[in-house]
């Protein structure tokens, strides 16, 4: 009989994604929707990068080195020297996506039934990663009334056992803005010592932090250089989601010789997104110091405004550039399909993440959202505004 | 302990690929090197695709749609209903490469420990996807001495076991160049049928064709339409290997609806790479009768003189651009390799790829070879002429 495989009918539909057609409905009939729901900003790429892509003076397009272009690697090497990330171009290699770093990064570390300490609410699409390997995350809860503190680090260990192959951190995170301090990354450095694990560190939003402290990368820990893998993308850094172009980053041997071979059988990165990734690099400084500013803005007046509607909270994220609300309404999920299906305020309504799938534990963040700060200031306003009268109008709100 | 996966061990290092590292040594000692490992065409990618990324008025690389640009798709379907394939844009998911498409495939119709049917020789690294999803390929045996000739169809039967689910073809094949004709895809299709299996059609290299028969898609297969994934890329259709752009057609509703979460859960493919390969769809007619008048005149050159060497035999392959030679050697990865690292004639020496890695039968294609006929034809003679006198000095040589 014509079947799907377990883990096709496994996989949840993104809470990012799966809303999506009834967007496309909503701006069918007319109505304007303020996309929350995806990490995608409205901010340009820098100039160069755009720049690269006119410029771009091939006759063919032509597959590159299966590792990636060897320009590239080498100004990537730069970049993370520059940041006192001692790293050679050698242990790098280029993915076509942070997404493929994660995905290769699990199949090399992992065999099915391994398990992965994540601390929850995470990166919904680890989920969907680890369910095509069958990987199982151990989540570690975090809760929206301390603001997502990360837990008193000694807590980690209690959660390994002879199947954990790894812990997996987004630092800064997605979607809590939660930061990892110096201490508590050294103190995980010597769990994941001890216990003779992976350390698998998303550090994708590196350049938003909006704490004093300046970033501290799982690369910089010291003593743990062969369990280390660095997962990272330029995606968010230089606003180009659509160029998927990311890397792994390792110090050990073995395991960037396994990833070659998975580049090997994928052949390689896209070449264009490759050269403008390269271009990438040579962002002006003040192009950082301009967008963080920007992000910490819309932050503020995302965070604000939020709280002042009756019922809803949110704690005020460090990094990254989401927040999650917790709404007075039982089924987040129906919350936000509602708003796009029956709702518009001026023509307009507002488009969230249901933040349920970002929870490995079953009923955990069922009257939560994630909430993307991508959008300029006038924007989020006018989102956060209908957001605010849907709730008053929606029937399931807890009055 | 610090351990690799299962599988990240098992995964063989792709024989297209691996012995880049001597190739880049032979280089850097100055010698030239003419690449007939791999499928990567010296021709130009149509005018309008450079044109393309050359005027992209974009500020910034923002996601796309996971399904891919809607746009693309709806050309897409208009160029597959131009070939009398029957297909809504709804019926296709752009893949990041075809290499996706393959894999996105066996992971939606495959449990760990499924059976895939091939005909062997196949395309290499079908098995390193395989492996990644715990999928066996069981391999149906052609032979050099005829041809590669396409089994009797009612062979197939006899390899279809209760965990088989799927026939896996490369149509033309790739490394074979062999073709199905009409009347064996319609017995294919009564087998498929009778056993509720998935036909899945790689069918990348469908616009090179070398008998008078036109291409004869899988898609085209009557009564069979739920069980056909059609695979499929621009990479050799217009030379753009490096845009890394495919797509999985299908009429099953179902399979559309799985892959869809798994692009999902890796957001979207590269939005210039779907621009450009949007593009190429507007190719003039006489790209491809240019295109393909020129592989035919490459093949023609590389097979007379590969067989005019002594010990050297290669039969005529009818599609695609590559041919298996069975050279006067026991190892042909120590030739080859040998022929990289040492051995040059009048500066230069030739890459090829060793084709055991395109057997899954232990010991099978170990004095192969596959050599893609990419280059000009001036770069194909010097190669073989390369080849020939690295026969008269390797000392494996079998006189």
């Amino acid at each position: 009989m014509l079947t799907l495989s377990q883990k096709a009918i496994e996989l949840p539909a993104s809470p990012i994604r799966k809303l999506v057609p009834y967007a496309d409905a909503a701006k069918k009939r007319g109505v304007k929707v303020f996309h929350l729901n995806i990490g995608q900003p409205d901010i340009d790429s820098p100039k160069c990068v755009m720049d690269a892509i006119h410029n771009i003076n091939l006759n063919n397009l032509a597959y590159t080195n299966s590792a990636g272009l060897e320009s590239y690697r080498k100004g990537l090497a730069k970049y993370y020297n520059n940041l006192n990330i001692d790293v050679d171009y050698k242990d790098i290699i280029v993915t076509t996506s942070g997404s493929e770093a994660v995905m290769f990064a699990m199949i090399t570390i992992c065999n099915p039934g391994d398990e992965v300490i994540v601390m929850e609410p995470f990166y919904t699409n680890y989920r969907a990663f680890a369910i095509q390997y069958g990987v199982n995350l151990v989540p570690i809860s975090t809760k929206i009334d301390n603001g997502f503190a990360v837990p008193p680090i000694e807590e980690f260990e209690k959660y390994i056992t002879p199947r954990t192959k790894a812990i997996l951190l987004c630092n800064p995170g997605n979607p809590t803005g939660t930061l990892y301090s110096k201490a508590s990354m050294e103190k995980l450095g010597e769990i994941v010592k001890k216990n003779e694990i992976y350390l698998l560190s998303d550090e994708v939003y590196r350049e938003f932090c909006y704490s004093d402290a300046p970033h501290f990368s799982a690369m910089q820990i010291k003593g743990i250089e062969q369990n280390v893998l660095l997962l990272d993308s330029v995606s968010k850094r230089y606003s180009m989601c659509g160029a998927r172009i990311g890397c792994i980053v390792s110090k050990n041997k073995d395991v960037i010789a396994a990833i070659l071979k998975l580049g090997q059988a994928r052949l390689c990165s896209p070449v264009i997104d490759q050269m403008a990734a390269e271009a990438a690099l040579d962002a002006p400084a003040d192009y950082f110091a301009e967008v963080k500013a920007e992000y910490i803005h819309r932050r503020d007046v995302m965070v604000e405004m939020l709280n002042n509607i009756p019922g809803v909270f949110t704690p005020k994220p460090m990094g990254a550039f989401y927040t999650i609300a917790r709404l007075p309404v039982e089924d987040a999920e129906d919350f936000a399909k509602w708003m796009l299906e029956k709702f518009e305020y001026n023509g307009e309504t507002t488009m969230v993440a249901p933040a349920a799938g970002f929870y490995a534990t079953q009923g955990s963040g069922k009257n939560e959202v994630r909430l993307a700060y991508v959008l300029k200031v006038e924007d989020i306003k006018h989102a956060i505004k209908c957001l605010e009268e849907g709730l008053k109008a929606y029937p399931g709100t807890i009055k």
